[in-house]
């Protein structure tokens, strides 16, 4: 049923749960997340950054290196775009065993309308070095993870990098960014899972061999700590939906009255559009289709969906299930891996339905 | 040591946890928490709100009833002010046995700069009936919490309703109120923890007797479910420090070089000012008074503090503690209530003190 934890949270997840925190489904109602209910995920401490004296460090394996400064970026080229993110570890909580982290359930996810300046010109004005492989990307937050100290590092190939769709953004929702959300400026890097848009953005190093820092391993399909495994990178397809009717506090159980009810929500995919989304509201014994919204602007938007549904008295259990146009769709058994990565399980609401 | 807990997180308090959200104590360096960093607890759902066909209703014991849209509220005098608000569960999750709700673990608030107009000229505008006793206050979140279903409310005397710094607030950082903090007019009780500043305010109801609504039970420092306890009001002291050095990913324990280090955070109370801040690096074993920041402009704002540590190589415990004007201090070992409410027990940080 989606609903049972393998066995109760410790104090380190929840002292990750308390600091942060996911969007509220009902944000789901929002083209544009409000900032606040966005998801965050912040591996160590929010930085203290100031804006007037920072800069980005484009250096290494370049002929011209080049440090900007946030007044640099602005009079670049602009560009605003709608991002659907999504935390690559949203879901982990409901995996058996669980892997021990931040203990999402299903609610990492946000879309907002980011502002910056493609990083691909500013790569070429750097002029990369004929053996550059990589970028190594550097944030300001600095920890210790797997018992090695370290800046936040997270790396893309050339070609990833120098997509058209690649920004350094400096704002969000039209404002600058606030500090939990990277400022004064970050990689966005749409279609991929969060972890690759690494906030606080200090350095981008053009490197000559695959970069092998830690996070690069931590992001990674692995059945074992031993298995190589598969790095994480685009987003997979997932739908949900506003829970419909009213809350238990406590149990968060739904009730809703008996008739016609508009179900709402959003589907995404990092890999192609949403081509369609199925509705169940017996668990999944069978299914009905679902009405798409207009195709968003953007490529790397949620799209939306409703559908209409008729509530019969009773306890119903109703799931959503998204498809994208490569045929990408969500298990409904979700297969684990080691760190909890890349999980796109159905979501299930139960929901009791009442005589109005 | 304040780092244990009872027993293990259920679903249904990760459920809450995943939903709702503290200060991650870095914003603890800004005199105004940024939108996004302020804690929150929403006990329903975010409702859908209208701010163009909003109207807040001035009804029940009174001689003339008013319906009061945004705009006649904003056309009223405007009081911005740095508040500091609480949720009076914090710090529940550290509590043997565990009471369950809402888990925090001691990063339940935030100060903002709200915008508003004072309630007491709208309540003597429509005149109160020389029986009103008490306020009743209703949003328009709707759910069930122990088995009642309900609208959030909560009441006030009609004294405390009438006091000069409680608002009707429709702004926060200078901006509209976002969904999460109440859009488009919450109610805001300065000094007193937030269960009294409803969201979403849609009535205020005169009454001629004492309120006994579930959320006003719910609130109440009780040693058992049948004792009839004390109602929850204003905030008890207490003291937060920024946790110095740098944290592990998930255990959140800190590292930091030997030698002189500067301690920052804030403490309040909403019984008085700060009077002073005691600072322990042995667990509490011995204690050194730390520097307050200016007065705050605001009666109901934390109040800065600084505290210039010589941190000696090893493992240390760092404690702060809070006193007020009234004498009020922070329990080094917190008494137990049933709901787990208005527990202010000192902060301890445990810190890895290493040779530069």
């Amino acid at each position: 049923m989606g609903t049972d934890l393998d066995s109760g949270i410790t104090l380190e997840e929840l002292q990750l749960a308390a600091r942060n925190h996911g969007m509220p489904l009902e944000g789901l109602r929002y083209d544009v997340t409000p900032v606040g209910m966005h998801y965050l995920l912040i591996h160590f401490d929010i930085p203290e950054t100031d804006a007037a004296t920072w800069t980005v460090e484009v250096a290494g394996k370049v002929r011209t290196p080049l440090s900007l400064s946030v007044g640099d970026l602005e009079e670049r080229p602009a560009v605003t775009a709608r991002i659907t993110m999504e935390c690559a570890g949203n879901g982990r909580a409901r995996l058996t065993p669980r892997p021990i982290s931040q203990p999402w359930l299903q609610e990492a996810v946000g879309t907002a309308e980011w502002t910056g300046t493609p990083l691909a010109p500013i790569l070429e004005e750097a002029s990369l070095d004929r053996d550059a492989v990589e970028l190594v990307f550097t944030g300001a937050d600095h920890g210790i993870q797997g018992d090695i100290e370290q800046d936040y590092e997270r790396s893309l190939s050339v070609a990833d990098a120098m997509r058209g769709e690649v920004l350094l953004a400096y704002a969000v929702n039209g404002r600058p960014l606030p500090p939990q959300h990277g400022a004064p400026v970050r990689l966005l890097v749409p279609g991929w899972y969060g972890m690759t848009s690494v906030k606080w953005l200090r350095r981008v190093t053009a490197v000559a061999e695959p970069f092998t820092g830690y996070q690069q391993w931590a992001y990674g399909v692995r059945q074992s700590e031993d298995d190589p495994g598969t790095p994480v990178t685009r987003i997979e397809p997932r739908a949900l939906m506003v829970p419909p009717g009213f809350p238990d506090f406590m149990a968060r159980t739904r009730t809703i009255d008996a008739g016609p009810v508009e179900l709402i929500g959003r589907a995404w995919s990092g890999f192609g559009g949403i081509e369609r989304v199925d509705v169940s509201d017996d668990g999944g014994a069978s299914w009905s289709q679902a009405s798409l919204g207009a195709v968003p602007e953007s490529a790397f938007a949620w799209r939306s969906w409703s559908f209409a549904w008729d509530a019969r008295e009773g306890d119903r259990q109703l799931v959503c299930r998204a498809t994208d146009t490569t045929g990408r769709t969500q298990p409904i058994d979700q297969p684990w891996n080691f760190h909890g990565l890349a999980n796109n399980l159905v979501q299930r609401v139960p929901v009791v339905v009442r005589r109005p």
